[in-house]
């Protein structure tokens, strides 16, 4: 019961953070510390007291998910976290501002009148940035699922099946080998589509010197897997053998420089060098990575501007790509946990240079 | 080109609400406006600019796809959107304070301490709310493959099939015949599961003598169905035929009375009534129905506080049920529009006892 303990170990901060309490509101945090997986909830934790609140279709669910806590209905949800609080007496209340719309914000000050409200950031954002082994197992094996169902596509893509299908394709492997659902939209993106970084699979067939963009995920137990490998179908053109060179270099470096007490900026800087240096720096246009979890995009990110630093039991995607506008694109991504000393790589895929 | 009209329409309404421009942030909103598809990007709108912000993995996306507007990359997206507000000399701006975080309300703010920062929900969150004939048009078909869909589950379904395998062959029926994706995550529950509301597929297979409610949608160019059916396997007792009767009786009285003029609380009352005559009153333990289009949740919710008034184009879910905690439960839904006179139900599957 990895949830008890965290929930007490946030308990145990409460108070040095100079509040009688904090109330969460983003779902996979709330999963996280309590073990709810419904949609709709908020998460009261005091250094005495946690409080599930849910509505009328999550009362049994949550009263079983939560067996260790309490667990509240509500109707009307503002009305029903005052009443909380005021029955916890907690005068000083943090709350996760990043997960709470300003709206609901407005009426939940309006209705505790007496209650000084503190917007917590980093300190509940980052919650979940460190990875145990147990979210790690979960997340090497939503990569593995994933990666068995690639391999298995691979020996069935034929050269004129449609973007669609192909990702249709994917995601009922993913689900045959054990997945509840992809991560999110599977990207299949072909021809002048893998220009863009976030293109949708349409009714278009793969053709002879594509490039084809394919970046998908497993989620299972929750966990999130994120992987890209960029294949070529055909014969590569000398200049889609060059980029793929820089993009793999770029990659591969990357990867090489992860290890605990890094600055997440300087995994970008490395991965961006290697892109300038052949040439292609302008063609870069996102940032390296970002971290994986219970979320599919969640902290550190990995990017020029980040201020994170790279902690052991991160787990983080490292995604560089080369878009040439109006033309193609290539990306190859891998999922790795950062160890003291290195990192480990969670997708299973090889992205040395495929040709289809 | 919806899109333009619609975006002219909200750009013609900002000086009456006394501000120099809006900022939207919720993504089926700048869908709607724009024609942009992607998942991440802030709408400016003023009386004489339109402005998209994407990041640079949406550049090229969001240039084929509001082509009509202005498009800016950002990296920083809070000192972008504090540029283009000074860019447009707008002193006074409304926000969607129901899409935007406090977190980034508070940074935005800060960015702009020139301007004033005015939080508009319900006229922004209501931009949506009726739909035009094309958008009905768009939510018909996506109601009719997940109809489609069911049916040819009904005919494959055996007493010994395990839920998630059931909800794995009905979302993969329904990307067969077109559907971009589920809606949601399916529910498919039986037995005790069915005294949740909102369970998820177990592997577990399902027996005589269960209740089986499956819950699901199909997502078709960015629209979502939304049905539920509730069959018995075996042989129904004739406690499961009450309440069936009672479900089914409070879902027909409240479909009868959805109709242009008549408030949202109304068809919760009609629906809680008839379920209460029969005494399964608390045993209904949501509210009777919500919007739904470009979101699965929307404005209008038909619930006993709802102080919304159901107006002709409105879609809206009627789904009363019973829920017996640790034994079954029960629930019928149709997705209806609503008409001047009456309202249509887009749902195709019958809503008679049906036994497996």
């Amino acid at each position: 019961m990895n949830e008890i303990k965290r929930l007490q170990s946030l308990q145990s901060r409460v108070h040095g953070w100079g509040v009688d309490g904090v109330l969460l509101f983003s779902m996979p945090t709330i999963r996280y510390l309590t073990g709810f997986t419904g949609s709709e909830g908020v998460l009261y934790a005091g250094a005495d007291a946690a409080i599930l609140l849910v509505d009328g279709r999550y009362t049994t669910q949550a009263g079983d998910e939560f067996a260790s806590g309490e667990v509240r209905e509500f109707s009307d949800r503002p009305e029903a976290i005052a009443e909380l609080v005021s029955g916890c007496e907690a005068k000083r209340v943090g709350f996760e501002s990043s997960a709470l719309y300003y709206d609901s914000y407005a009426q939940l000050s309006d209705r505790m009148p007496g209650v000084t409200m503190k917007a917590f950031s980093d300190e509940l954002n980052t919650l979940r940035i460190r990875k145990d082994e147990e979210e790690i197992a979960t997340l090497r094996r939503a990569a593995e699922i994933a990666g068995n169902a690639l391999a298995f596509l691979l020996e069935m893509i034929q050269p004129d099946m449609v973007e669609r299908d192909i990702a249709f394709l994917l995601e009922s492997a993913m689900r045959e080998r054990g997945a509840d659902r992809p991560s999110f939209d599977t990207i299949i993106a072909s021809g002048r589509a893998t220009a863009m970084p976030h293109a949708k699979p349409r009714r278009k067939k793969i053709e002879r010197g594509d490039c084809l963009v394919i970046d998908y995920g497993a989620a299972y137990e929750g966990y999130n897997s994120d992987e890209t490998c960029t294949f070529i179908v055909g014969k590569p053109t000398a200049e889609q053998r060059e980029a793929y060179t820089a993009v793999k270099d770029a990659h591969d470096r990357a990867i090489d420089a992860v290890k605990a007490g890094v600055p997440a900026s300087e995994i970008d800087r490395v991965a961006r060098a290697a892109i300038e240096e052949k040439g292609f720096g302008r063609y870069f246009s996102h940032g390296t990575g970002h971290g994986v979890g219970l979320e599919v995009h969640e902290p550190p990110r990995l990017s020029k501007k980040s201020a994170d630093l790279l902690e052991a039991g991160m787990v983080v995607t490292v995604e560089p790509g080369v878009y040439i506008p109006g033309r193609w694109g290539i990306r190859i991504e891998d999922m790795v946990v950062v160890r003291e000393n290195g990192c480990e790589v969670l997708t299973t895929t090889s992205k040395e240079l495929t040709v289809l």
